[in-house]
């Protein structure tokens, strides 16, 4: 992996110079290990504007003792500085330096207001400037290895639920959290490292809850059973949503399912290279509009997933910007009828020039189970 | 437990008068939690110096679409307001009253640079203060409920561990990897939500890793395995830290054993009201110092445990502050020796007047597994 982050870090050395920046003090602890490798829990680091590629390019890395074999394991190719707190540590190397670091950015989005204090108080002689988001904006398109990550995540999710219906797991009598753990430990048993967030299983009228929570409420026969989860492998989420039916779906149940069914796939065909992030939640939109449902869709379409289950780009009606080959999105419509029930349909894609590429395999026809 | 939670706001009314603050905008969500019992993702509170104790004692709270019933369950003895972002829309609540909010403390600590800079668009004429820290100083010591919730937490850790050593589950050829995952989902059969943190199993010369992730290395006769861990109940986090021997411990092992045993009991004996934070550290190490180890217990003693697995207070040597009946916390010496084997021995417990309470239960005594 040391190559992809060199290659990210050289990106991101591009972005200081247009923002005539000579560097950036990195302290979002997902950004350091976009940029390095590192997974530990404190750590900062230092990109120079300046940095050659090659080997350490400017870039020092500041973690504590506790990380020392660890990340000497993980960042073998950067000076390391183990002391702690890490972010004042290099603070005071800015400060060491202050012509090399004359203009330093730092994550405005993510430092506190107290924290600022510290830091300026550390790097005196250092202006620094408010850089909101510059690794974020590099993290929206994924690289092959990020991909890669994401496709196992899928996996282990889609395996996850298909053990889950093979082996009889939904049926009248269990309750939402016996799915829900059952869920969580197929993931694991294929590969995943945890859950990618708390798992959603809602059944017959708490289906209508956009993001309910399991409950020790018993699956009965004709409920819907809705199921939003994900894994986690490698520091990637993956998110899938589906509703089955247990037993014989009724009309109303057919009606709304297939609604659903056709605003995502309606969604999936407008995520294409160019397009603006809010045509695609039109695109969704526009058909449960159509079907009178429009109250009944109460949140955005989607998401960009990566190191974070919920990243840049937006997919809502709010939401500015286009969409790049490689960003890496949900598209998860739903209609949610109060006290009745509620379907939601959820895959997780990755942009390419024409069709996205599908990284959710489960089927999308309705299960009835 | 609404009245705890009114209880709470009432005390941190107090704290805001004290501070000459009109109002306090709190977004950290465990300490929105903490004032209201709420448990969704997004939300922000209002909290009013001039509240009377009683129905809504001048508190808003506000959160999304999304957690409307949730909310109406969680909170149904405040003024609700469903809009998003919701601190946004509180931060408008107070422009609208500017001579009741005229100085409004916001939570400096959490609040970001960037974040900041909105709020303070949304509330023009109030004078947003800096007011870090003051939910937090309450959470230092816990009630009855928010204690109960603790042991819990730490007999789910206790039950797991118990079940599997007692089902041998703990042998030589079993990974680190299975071994974790074997705890946590034991945590889950005795009542646990899930993990309080990434659980550590450290075998054989993985042990002098202080944070070890656990690996596919394989347990072998002979090592040490040292497994820090913990459960997740009603939001409270437990913590606790076992090291046992595969098969018979070797003189080195129990004369290393014995070392941590007796500095982390001289830990817990220094754990009484009125304790200096840096004194209860100060009579830990002062044993494994004596012994000539003081070089390989690299962090420090403990730290608080809540609604995080670690708030305050820090028990370590540059820690301030004094311990008071009510607080919870870790004593958790090491020693480690880098290449051979690291013994932690560590506790969960609640100070009070003399002998702390301890909330985990398992045996301290050398186990030879």
């Amino acid at each position: 992996m040391s190559d992809n982050h060199a290659r990210r870090r050289a990106a991101l050395r591009d972005l200081l110079r247009s923002a005539d920046l000579d560097a950036l003090l990195v302290t979002e602890l997902r950004n350091i290990r976009y940029l390095t490798g590192f997974t530990g829990s404190q750590a900062a680091l230092l990109v120079r504007a300046d940095g050659e590629p090659g080997a350490e390019d400017g870039t020092v890395f500041c973690t504590d003792g506790r990380y020392d074999t660890q990340s000497a394991a993980q960042v073998p190719d950067l000076e390391r500085v183990i002391d702690r707190p890490s972010e004042l540590v290099l603070a005071r190397r800015l400060g060491a330096e202050p012509a090399r670091h004359r203009r330093t950015g730092f994550e405005s989005g993510h430092v506190t207001v107290d924290a600022l204090d510290a830091l300026t108080e550390a790097a005196a002689g250092v202006q620094l400037v408010r850089a909101p988001g510059l690794v974020e904006r590099l993290r929206q398109v994924k690289d092959a290895d990020e991909v890669e990550a994401l496709r196992a995540a899928c996996a282990a999710a889609d395996r996850a639920l298909d053990d889950l219906i093979q082996q009889g797991g939904l049926r009248p009598g269990r309750t939402e959290l016996q799915v829900a753990r059952e869920l969580e430990a197929r993931m694991l048993d294929h590969g995943a490292a945890g859950p990618s967030f708390d798992t959603i299983v809602a059944a017959g009228p708490h289906s209508a809850v956009p993001h309910h929570r399991p409950t020790g409420a018993e699956l009965a026969e004709g409920d819907f059973v809705k199921m939003d989860f994900g894994a986690l492998v490698d520091g990637y989420h993956s998110d899938m949503t589906r509703t089955v039916v247990l037993g014989e779906p009724a009309d109303w149940q057919r009606e709304l399912y297939e609604l659903v069914r056709s605003a995502q796939a309606a969604g999936r065909e407008a995520v294409r290279a160019g397009a603006e992030a809010r045509e695609v939640d039109g695109a969704a939109r526009a058909v449960i509009e159509a079907a009178g449902h429009g109250e009944h869709f109460v949140h955005g379409l989607g998401h960009g997933v990566g190191l974070e289950i919920h990243e840049a780009p937006a997919l809502s009606q709010r939401a500015g910007g286009t969409i790049h080959p490689g960003m890496a999105v949900t598209v998860e419509p739903g209609v949610y009828l109060p006290e009745r029930g509620g379907v939601r349909i959820e895959d997780t894609l990755v942009v390419r020039e024409s069709t996205p590429e599908l990284l959710t395999l489960t089927t999308k026809e309705l299960l009835a189970v």
